[in-house]
């Protein structure tokens, strides 16, 4: 249908300049050399062309100067093409932000100056607030007392009225988001890392990238996110960054026609994608480096770098924070580590890496539950149940009340003198509503004891970390865009500062015993709660992705000191292992496997000691492989051929009997090279010969004219022997991105084994269903 | 000889503790399965051996207690070897950096209170120093003052007799760092990077990276450095680092036996050689990605970074500066930059790139000048000329004087008000001498007008500017170990002060045009010359090492803000694309394309359209293929093969008649299987048959016993057809790291190609001599 319609077909500028030069490297039949939706592409061939392609403007450039410019240009586009991905994905992630931001203020109330501004902005305009109460001014009224001027703020009345408002608005906006969805970009759901990682590995899903995904996936991340939901908009972002990158790819013939090239571009894509969200250039890079990209050569890494830098750029151009900061949560410590700290950190890994694999399973299990039960069948339903779910349980405690990105920011702080922050309540500080003085503050040390708010807060966050770990379960994987990596990173947190506070207040009560001498100076804090946030948040993180230097250097660049990388290191370490002796999938191979997309995992060898024959097809049983011989077929053999059988190639051998390989021919180029000369070629009839030889054969007076299809043969097709280990047949198909590979014995061809081959084997080494496999 | 010998014989504390486990992996005929020296490996027959042996462990695990903790340890075993590489190179290079200090200072003199006290240290330890004067105490003596107590410092005979000194100790220096790599490890010379570069790539160099030219680096370095040459230690540091890794390989099993793995641990081990020159961990990992490895899986990138952060992190403990900075130069920028000054930055990168690419082309002149001449025949006289040369012209400019780094770092630095710097002479100066106050000073801008000192020290840089150029040209490739990091980036940061001073001029002088209003607020700075400085640092180490993302990094690492990454990477950017233009190689592959190792670069593509069937041996005009037959050769007969031939190795065909090919055996194991037989096989002679096949024909009754050779047959060998074209041959060697690979025709063996054909080949299109390729 039109909607899914990826390829924006109208001619790009470069065209329209140099039309002949673009002529001249057309293909002679149209189709051949592209794929088919859901098909794998061939990364040899792709290459091949691409250097074809450059050699020939290459060539070219030497005689003329038009042809010189087109070549400059040419070399030049791969950099004004990650400028404008920059430049377009820093955009809009700040107008995602902005629009989050002023949609989740809406649910509470509106500005009477402007609806336009949001609860910041409307009292920063207004000059009658001071400093220290800037969330409260005239100007900004709630839905509740809009409607009711009568009962006062506070009141219970007035709270309850302020609820269904507030719901309201969320299942508004939830409702909005899952219909957008469903109507318009069914791919637009979910984080879309899963998917993005299956099409750099070299997979065709025609629309997951295109320009509706883009424009529908913004609009219902911002209500999904704005709907109070348990989920994140960094994920998505990614996915909006390729969608970008996609796009703009069509401008750029080298790129539109490209399937490679286009990957190479859609790496730095996802590299952007994080560098926005996380205000991370490097920290991005490495992510596409190590968690998504398939291939990535070095021309890439130097690429993506400089998009990323570039939308960061853009993003703090925009300032949607408001506060010129680049980074998501920007911390500041000042406070040193202690080397025996290193336990809790390690603790807060091992808990790391328990709930990933917790989430991972239980996530799973539970999407699987919804696409194989009658439950699938109401996403619209389910998305509201969850969201009124969610409001209700999280309206009562007030850290579950604030956006994840919000309780983050506040868990990772450090206190300063004149926080007045629950979590900062201690009864040594001014704000302190207690009065005890003991023996311990006489020393200097009482700043640092608890006090009774912070108890209360240490209560309410044990609820709220409870609540997180099972709505986020539910919620990710629902029709609506979701990130996990903030609600992740929320459980991290919390379970980091709770540890933080506690071994803080045992090293307060404790700080004349050994262990903790020296830790509490007078006047300056014993440990930071606030750093055991942050680690608790990558621990978290990094059980659920499994990601390792990405994740360090994304938490290095928020903080900027490298004394912390490593409590992060430590609580990376031991979460990834922790998390990998429970399953070895991350969530997103987990989801990949769910969905039956053929991925070939870099990471993870192969470890059998199977051969390529135990692979490849025809089994023993099976009738013998489908061959084409390179003279003596007619149309209507091939044809007859091509109808009877599902392969998507066939080889073509000298004869049936040596069974000696010449190449290998694909099935869609063959029919659509028959189907041509059937209609274009005089005299084409259906015993018409047909010739995979160079040199033709002087045919009988009379004969119809032979059908010519050497030049879609691929003369130098891969070949393994039989006696392979199926561990090196692996390694050859992830490092040069084979499609197929022919199997040989002595000179003889014996069988085939393809992709998807390799993929149901290697299910089947693992114990699992080789049919989860679906695609080619 | 002796101190070539790398391999420690001794077996390791794992063979001790489990000799069982170990017995039985042992090959069966020693020697099978090695490689001789300047050899190339195969990268596929290493890593499945090394995937053999974890399957072996891991099955062995799973029966016995002692099996199972051996298996734990193998698997932390990766991790440990990462943590003892950190801990010994950063020991070592906080020992180098101590060291060069020390004997730098005991040029000029020494300290009373015990000579093992720097300068800085003697006068830190007198109380009677102030830190005005941190520089001058009575503790420290300088030579000439002790021995000719008389003439006052500072005149013109004492001047004389305190240069004498100095050269006398330069000269002894030096002398002393060229005798030792002549006597004792001649490999200790060079930075080592292009050296290493191919032994990743996977060659073997026995001897490169043993205990002698660990031991002799070491101490040359220290030497080379202090006796004042321009070259820099942090190249060196890299081939430290590997020195210590490839050492403590020996201590693991795992990493002893297989050269893939072993790679791996260099890989890490390069990344920690930068890590600790320039307090980069990040850095160095990129490093080590981009510029030295080749063959770098994910779970390399995570051990180097670990490895990488524990030697910042010993560097840090040992302090070797004083100032418990990680980074080398620290640096803290406060004004942001204009959008206009990307065109001078560009301008630096321009200068960069041509710089870059004069030193590569000087350099190689004056290389291939030495090992053609005679002049290479005088090591010793031509390291000792340069010497003088350097300290002769170097004296009396005060900038050339200092050294290389202390020179960067006072470029680097920002003008602070208290500054007394030459550098920092403004007339608004509280330290100024000049008294004129005119109508700018006035206005407040008065702060920024050049002093006339600051006019001297331009004229000093800019002589300074030329001595580095050109001196550094004649000491790279000279017999003593020498770095060209810190020199390149001296003459960039001389020319980016030198621009950022004329910029800053031109800002202050013109601050009413439209261009510059805004620059210069009164009381703050217009400009920062010291970041111009930086960013002509960097652009000048790019041109010359074409580095990219990992130059962006370390430059970001060390001043910490991510404001200043865009200038850097417009620099870094600018001066590639100059240098690329001007010639492709960086300073690295074009040493080792002088010396003649086989190196297949990954960066540079492949563009040329010619097919396997151009480069195979044999040639048209050449006999025909030496192969075995699998069965009906004698021993004979083979041996006959071996000695008449020098290939290293042989295609095992079916016959000679039908030359379909069963498999590829290695001249070495051949020979060795061979001899093997003869001394062991009861009844072997020459006429005894040689089999390759599996099931033994059976004998004529009365024949000699045969020799039964199928274990040591490569059943799958790597075949591409005659039609594969080279671009794509050239990819499937640089993505699997083979060795060599046949060529078929429709299942009839043709012809070989090894990677000495391809690089001959490569030099071939490239108009260079194909001789040039000097090892297999």
């Amino acid at each position: 249908s039109l909607i899914y319609e990826v390829i924006v077909r109208k001619s790009s500028f470069l065209e329209m300049e140099f039309p002949k030069l673009i002529d001249l490297m057309d293909d002679t039949v149209p189709g051949i050399g592209t794929y088919e939706d859901f098909n794998t592409i061939d990364w040899v061939r792709e290459k091949s062309k691409d250097r074809d392609r450059h050699r020939e403007i290459t060539n070219k450039s030497k005689h003329s100067t038009v042809a010189l410019l087109f070549s400059i240009s040419d070399a030049f586009s791969g950099w004004l093409l990650m400028l404008l991905i920059g430049l377009m994905s820093g955009a809009l992630a700040g107008g995602i932000d902005i629009a989050a931001h002023w949609m989740t203020d809406l649910k509470e109330g509106v500005c009477l100056n402007g609806f336009w501004f949001n609860h910041e902005h409307c009292c920063w305009a207004s000059n009658e607030t001071t400093f220290q109460e800037r969330d409260k001014c005239p100007q900004w009224k709630s839905w509740a007392e809009l409607m009711d001027g009568v009962s006062e703020v506070g009141s219970e009345y007035y709270t309850c009225n302020h609820f269904i408002i507030m719901l309201c608005w969320a299942l508004l906006f939830a409702f909005l988001a899952v219909i957008l969805v469903r109507a318009f970009a069914p791919y637009a759901c979910g984080s879309g890392i899963p998917e993005i990682k299956t099409i750099l590995s070299g997979f065709i899903i025609r629309g997951y990238l295109g320009k509706w995904t883009l424009i529908i996936k913004t609009i219902t991340l911002v209500l999904a996110v704005s709907s109070g939901l348990s989920l994140g908009k960094e994920g998505p972002l990614v996915h909006v960054a390729c969608c970008c990158a996609n796009i703009l790819c069509h401008f750029f013939t080298k790129y539109r026609r490209n399937e490679a090239k286009r990957r190479e571009v859609l790496s730095a894509a996802s590299a952007v994608g994080v560098s926005v969200a996380f205000g991370a250039p490097i920290g991005g890079v490495l992510f596409s480096l190590e968690e998504v990209s398939y291939y990535f050569p070095l021309k890439t890494l130097w690429r993506s770098f400089f998009a990323a830098l570039v939308a960061a750029f853009t993003l703090r151009y925009i300032n949607p924070f408001g506060n010129s900061r680049l980074v998501l949560f920007y911390v500041e410590f000042h406070t040193p580590w202690h080397l025996l700290e290193l336990i809790p950190f390690v603790l807060l890994g091992i808990f790391g890496g328990l709930w990933g694999a917790f989430f991972i399973h239980a996530n799973i299990a539970w999407c699987r539950l919804r696409k194989n039960t009658r439950l699938g069948h109401y996403p619209v339903i389910e998305v509201l149940v969850v969201t009124l779910l969610t409001a209700l349980l999280a309206f009562p405690n007030e850290y579950t009340r604030m956006s994840s990105s919000e309780l983050i920011s506040e868990l990772f702080n450090d206190c300063g003198l004149l926080d007045s922050s629950k979590l900062c309540d201690y009864t040594g500080n001014s704000g302190s509503t207690s009065g005890s003085v003991n023996a311990t503050a006489a020393n200097g040390l009482g700043a640092r004891l608890a006090g009774p708010k912070l108890y209360t807060a240490m209560w309410q966050l044990a609820l709220a970390l409870a609540f997180k770990m099972f709505i986020t379960v539910a919620t990710f994987g629902m029709k609506v865009p979701s990130g996990l990596f903030i609600p992740s990173m929320a459980v991290g947190a919390i379970a980091g500062r709770l540890l933080g506070v506690g071994m803080e207040q045992l090293a307060v009560h404790n700080h004349e015993r050994d262990i903790f001498r020296g830790w509490c100076s007078p006047g300056a804090d014993c440990i930071t709660p606030g750093l055991y946030a942050m680690v608790g948040a990558a621990a978290c993180l990094g059980g659920v992705t499994r990601m390792t230097v990405s994740l360090v250097v994304i938490m290095f660049e928020l903080t900027g000191g490298l004394e912390y990388i490593v409590p992060l290191m430590a609580a990376a370490m031991t979460s990834k292992w922790v998390a990998d002796a429970l399953s070895r999938e991350s969530i997103y191979e987990a989801h990949i496997r769910l969905n039956g997309y053929p991925f070939l995992e870099a990471k993870e060898e192969f470890r059998h000691k199977t051969l390529a024959t135990d692979v490849m097809r025809p089994r023993r049983s099976d009738p013998p492989l489908s061959v084409l011989t390179q003279s003596g077929m007619t149309v209507e053999e091939v044809e007859r051929l091509i109808s009877d059988t599902t392969y998507s190639g066939f080889p073509v051998v000298i004869s049936q009997l040596s069974q000696r390989l010449v190449g290998f021919v694909l099935r869609r180029d063959l029919f659509i090279s028959l189907e041509n000369a059937r209609r274009h070629q005089d005299g084409v009839v259906s015993v018409s010969a047909v010739l995979f030889t160079e040199c033709e054969s002087p045919a009988s007076p009379g004969a119809p004219p032979a059908v010519k299809l050497r030049s879609i043969l691929d003369l130098s097709p891969f070949t393994v022997t039989v006696h392979t280990s199926m561990e090196i047949v692996v390694d050859i198909f992830r490092k040069l991105g084979l499609r197929q590979c022919l199997v040989i014995q002595n000179g003889r061809l014996l069988g085939i084994i393809t992709k998807k081959d390799i993929l149901k084997h290697m299910a089947q080494m693992a114990n699992r269903d080789p049919e989860s496999i679906l695609f080619n």
